[in-house]
C-alpha cells in the first residue's frame, strides 16, 4: 500500500533498475574505476562544469559526514539549523565522525539566515571554543521549504568574507530545482556553493547519493576518508549506473516534478478542512500540518505517515515519485469520512 | 574482458538481479523494517538456529568494523593476522572507528594460532596497555588458505577461557562451506564463533553483507551503531532480497563450487611451469604464485590480476563466481607462449 | 596585579604549595599507588562516605569529558545548559572525545530544569537519534548561580525515572557549599548525583581535580579512559596531596568563603551605579553586570576582566580565593572617577 | 626506599621545586600568556633558535600524541618501534585520538632503521591502505639505548625525500644529550627532526613536558588540539617555570649525568655476576638484564624494579636523578648474599 511516510518508502524508478541490469556485464575494475562510474561523472560534468570533482556513496548521511569530514578539523564547529538532518536524524554521526561540534540555529521554517549566523562567529582564534569552518543547508530544507537563490547567494558571501565554507545537503535537490525552475548548477555552483550532497534515493535511486566539490582544492583526501568510514563500494558501477539513468532524459525532472506536484495535490484537497492546519509552506514534496491526533492515528492505520511532532498534532506527509492522486483521492474521503 | 583480478570485478549473479526486481514493488517500510528484510532474517536463522541476530551492511568493511565496534571499548584491543582485511586493507578503519588497538601476529599462511594470540596476553588489568577483548580471523584467510574446524575450536576454546571474543571475517564465507564440505553453522556457531561478517559481494552480489551475532547479548546496541556509522540502508529490501536469493536453492553452493574450482582448474594448469612457484595451498577460490615479474606484467596486459608482493614477484589469482575454464585456457596459452 | 578576570589567574594557596614541598620526599609509587594518593581518598571518604571512586585528573576539562567518556557510547547524547562549560569552553572535547551529541537547554541563568530536559526526550529507541544518557548541570553554573538542594533533586528524580545519569560539574563546588552552607554530601550524593567533578584549581589548587563515582559500579573502566585520554599524571602525589591539604583544615571552604565574600562586596559597591545593571544573583564569587563599552574598556586597563556578552556590554567579575578588599576599593574608585 | 622501578618514582629537584614556589606570586593570564611561560619559551629558544614553537603539556603521552595529532589525517599511519612507548605503554591513545594506524618495526635494541621502515612504504595512494605520514623513534630508546647523530641524519633524509616527517620521544632526552656529548640542537634540529617530545617528569620535575616544532609551519592548529585534547593548563605557570628552572644553570645535565652515572655504576657491579646477563647496551640511565625470576622476586621485595619480559626472567633497572651508590651498594650486597 503507498502511502505519505516518506520518499524511502517506494522502490526505485523502473528506469534505474533497467539501469542496473545493464551495468551487470561482464568484469569491470573495482571501486570505481568503471566505464560506468566514467559516464556518471561525465553527466554531473556536463550540467556543473569540468571543474568539479564528483564521488559515490551509499547514504545520504554517508554524503553530508564526509562533505563536512573532508574540510573540517576535529577541534572546527560546524553552523546548520536547528531542523537539518545532520543535527536530529544522523545519531551524531558529524560530531562522531568529524569530530566537531554542531551550532545550531533557531527557525521557524527550516532556512536559516546571516544573521543566525552571526550569533556564532564570535570567539575566533580562542583555543577554548569550537571554531566555525562551515556552513550546511538544506535545499529543500527538511521542513519542505526553498531558499530562494538569492538566499543562497548571501549565506554565500557571508561564508566566504568570514573563511567559511557552504555545503548543501541536498537529499531532495531535485525537488528543489523543479520547485525553483532552475538548474542544478544556477542555484548551487553559480552563487557559490562549496560542497553538495546529492541526493539519489529519494528521487527513485535504489541506493546511492553524490557528492559533489565545486571547489576541488577541497577534495584531495576524499577518496581516503571515503574508504575509511566504510562508504566505498567496490561494484561502484551499481550505484554510477544508477545515477546515468537519473541524469539522461531528464528522469530525474520527471520525478521531483511528480513528488512535488502530488503534494500540492494534497495541500489543495486538505487545506480547506478546518479541523487541519498547513504548517510549513508547500514548495517542494513534503505537507506538514496540524490536525487531531484522533485523527491522525485513524489515518495512519489506512495510509502510512509520521508525526512530526507529536505532542502539537504535527504531521508529515513525504511524496514519492511514484504516488498517484489515486491514494490521495482515497485519503482525502478517509479524512471526509472522519467529520 | 574477465580476469582474476578479484571476486569484485564480477558483477551479480543473474538471481541475484532477479531478485532485485522482485522487491521493487510498491512501497515498504525503510531501515529494514520490511518483508524482504524480515524473510532473509529467516533464511539466516534457518541456518544458524533461531537465537541469533542478523544485520545487514553495505561492505565488508563496514561489516567487519561494525562487528568490532558493537563489543569493544575505546582502550580494548583486537587481535588478529598480519595478512588480515582489517589489518591492510582498510585504511585503519578498525583503529579510527573503534579506537581499539590492532595486535597483529606474523603468520606465513595467514592463519593464527594460539600460541601467537597468548604472546599479547599480557599485562591485562594494566591501564597503560590496551587490553584484548576480541579475536578476528578470516575464513577463508586472505591467502585463501582455510581453517579446519578443530583449529577454530581451539582458538574459540582459548578466547572463552582468557574473556576474549572471537569474530570471523567470512567475506568468502561460502567458499570456505564448499571447500570444508560443512554447513556454515558446523565452523562458525557450533565451535564457538560470538560474531560472523557474512559475505555477499564477493560471491554474486551486487553489494551487501552481513553481521550475525551468535551471542544475542552482544548486539543489544548494534543498531545504534550502524546507523551512526552510516552502514543503514533506507530501501535495505534491496539487501536483504539479495541475500535472500543467495540462501534459496544453494545459490551461494554454486557460485562458490565454480569460484573454488576455477582456482583447482588454474592450479592444476600452472603448477608445473618451472617459472612459476604456487605460494600457498589452493583451498579456495584463490592462487597466489610467484612468477618473474616481467612475464606477470605481460600477462596483466590482457588479463587483469593483482600483484599480492611485487618485490618477489608474487601475484595473486582471485576467481570470481562466473570465471570459466574458458579464460582460464586462453590465459595458459599465453603463458606457454612466453617460453 | 591582582583583578578579577578569573579564579586561575591566581596562585596557589600557600598551604597548598607546603603541602607539594611536603609530598617531595623519597621515592614514591607512579600513577596514583602511593601513599599522598591513599590519603587524599580517604579524605574525600570523610566527605562522601567509604562506597565511592575518587580518581584525580589534570583539568576541569578533563574531569567533566572523563565523567561523561566513562558512562556512554558514542550513539549517546548529553543534556546540558547551553551555558555549559562543557559546551562553550572545551573546543568541542566532549563532542570529539565522546562522540556523544550534546543537547542544549536554553536560560537566562545557566540553571536547567526538568520542563527543559524533557523536550529532548523523544525519539527513545530510535536508531536516527542520538540518545539522551547523561544531564550535566554545574554548581554553581557558569553564571554564579546555584541550584537549590531541591532543584537539583528534581531533576536526579526525573533522571532516574527515565534511566539518564546525573553529572555535576562542580569546577567550583567549594564555592557552591559556603553559599548553600551545606556540607559537599548534601547536595550531590544525598540528591542523587551519579557523578561529580570536584575542582581544585579554581580554589587555590596549583592544578588537579578530582572525579567522584557516587554510583561505583559506573566506573569499572575508568582507568583505562583516564590513561587513554592522557589525564594520568606519574606522580600523581604532587596532585593529591594538594587535594588532602585542602580538604584539611578546611581551607577549601576558607577560599571559597572569601571569594563569595569579595563577590558579594564588589555587587555592593557597585550595584547602585545608574550606569551599571547587575545582570545575574550574586551567589558565589562571580559578579555579571552591564556597563557602558567604553567603561568596560578603561577598566580592563588597570583591573584585568572579561566581558562575557560584548555586544552588550556585559561583563564578568571572578573573584579568587585571595582577592580581597583593597583591589576592589581601589577598583570601585576608578569607576567613581569616570563619573 | 629509593628503588630502580622508574625515573617517575622519584619527586622533583629541589631547584624545581624552589622554582615553583618563586612562580606563586600575584596573579598571572591563565592558559600560558603570562611571564613565566615567556620566560620558559625563551630558555628553549636559546637552546634551539628562534625559529621554533614551543609548547607546555602535562605528560609524555599527552607531548607525543599531540604531536603527531596535529600533524596528521585519520587515514595516516605512523611508523615506530614495535617497543616505542607510543605503541607499548599509552593505552592506544595515539590511534584512538589521531585515528592513525601504528606500522611497527621490529628490533634488538629499540631502534628501527631505514630498511624498517621502507617495509611499510608501499600503497602509496591506494585508497585502502592507510598512508605513512610520519616516523616516530625515541631517543634514547625505551631501551635505554641510543641513536647515533648518523643514524637519526640517515632516517630524516629518508623522511624528506619520502614526503615523511620525523617525530622524537624525548622523554629522556637529557639523559641523551649527556650520554652523546652533545647539545640538545645537534642531535635534532640540526639533523633534519621536525617535532620533539622534551621531556621533564622522568629528569627531575613534578610534571610538565614540552613540545618543540623546528618546523613552525606544523603548529598552526596546535593549541585547539591541545585545549581539545585536555593538555592545556590554566596556571600554566607552574609547569613553565619548571622548565625555566630545568634549563638554566645546566640542572637537566647535573640530573641526567647523575642517573646515567647511576646506570653504569649498576652495570659495573652486577655485570660479571654470571647469573646475571646484561641485554641491552648500557648508554643512558637503564640497565636490562636476565636474571633468575626466583633472585629477581627476592630482590624485588627490598628494591623495586621491574620486570622487562617476566618469561625470560628480563628486569629493567632505571636510575632517577636521585639515586646514589650507597642504594646500590646495598641492592649488590643483597645479590651477593643470594649466592
Amino acid at each position: 500500500m503507498k502511502g505519505f511516510a516518506s520518499d524511502n518508502y517506494s522502490g526505485a524508478h523502473s528506469k534505474i533498475i533497467e539501469a542496473v541490469i545493464n551495468a551487470n556485464k561482464n568484469h569491470e575494475k573495482a571501486y570505481g574505476n568503471d566505464q560506468y562510474t566514467e559516464e556518471a561523472v561525465g553527466k554531473f560534468k556536463q550540467i556543473f562544469g569540468d571543474d568539479i570533482d564528483v564521488y559515490f556513496v551509499f547514504t545520504g548521511t554517508g554524503a553530508n559526514v564526509l562533505s563536512l569530514k573532508t574540510v573540517t578539523q576535529s577541534y572546527n564547529a560546524i553552523i546548520c539549523s536547528e531542523f537539518a538532518h545532520i543535527n536530529v536524524d544522523e545519531t551524531g554521526a558529524p560530531e562522531n565522525l568529524t569530530g566537531c561540534k554542531l551550532l545550531t540555529i533557531q527557525t521557524n521554517d527550516g532556512k536559516i539566515t546571516v544573521d543566525g549566523i552571526k550569533k556564532y562567529m564570535y570567539r575566533i582564534g580562542d583555543e577554548h571554543f569550537a571554531q566555525p569552518k562551515i556552513i550546511s543547508i538544506s535545499q529543500p530544507t527538511e521542513l519542505g521549504t526553498l531558499y530562494t537563490v538569492d538566499e543562497i547567494k548571501e549565506i554565500s558571501q557571508y561564508a566566504k568574507k568570514n573563511n567559511l565554507l557552504l555545503h548543501v545537503d541536498g537529499a531532495r535537490i531535485s525537488n528543489a530545482a523543479v520547485a525553483l525552475n532552475l538548474n542544478f548548477k544556477q542555484f548551487t555552483k553559480d552563487v557559490g556553493v562549496d560542497i553538495l550532497s546529492f541526493g539519489g534515493a529519494k528521487n527513485g535511486l535504489m541506493f546511492g547519493e553524490a557528492i559533489i566539490f565545486f571547489n576541488t582544492n577541497l577534495s584531495a583526501n576524499f577518496k581516503f576518508f571515503r574508504k575509511q568510514s566504510m562508504q566505498l563500494s567496490s561494484k561502484m558501477r551499481f550505484i554510477s549506473a544508477q545515477f546515468t539513468a537519473l541524469l539522461i532524459n531528464d528522469l530525474w525532472k520527471q520525478n521531483a516534478q511528480q513528488s512535488n506536484k502530488m503534494a500540492q495535490y494534497l495541500y489543495n484537497k486538505i487545506k480547506d478542512f478546518k479541523e487541519i492546519r498547513i504548517t510549513q509552506k508547500v514548495e517542494t514534496n513534503g505537507v506538514f500540518a496540524v490536525m487531531p491526533r484522533e485523527l491522525a492515528l485513524k489515518l495512519q492505520q489506512k495510509f502510512p505517515f509520521y508525526f512530526w511532532k507529536e505532542e502539537i498534532g504535527e504531521v508529515r506527509f513525504m511524496m514519492s515519485f511514484d504516488n498517484t492522486t489515486q491514494e490521495i483521492d482515497e485519503f482525502v474521503e478517509l479524512i471526509k469520512g472522519e467529520f
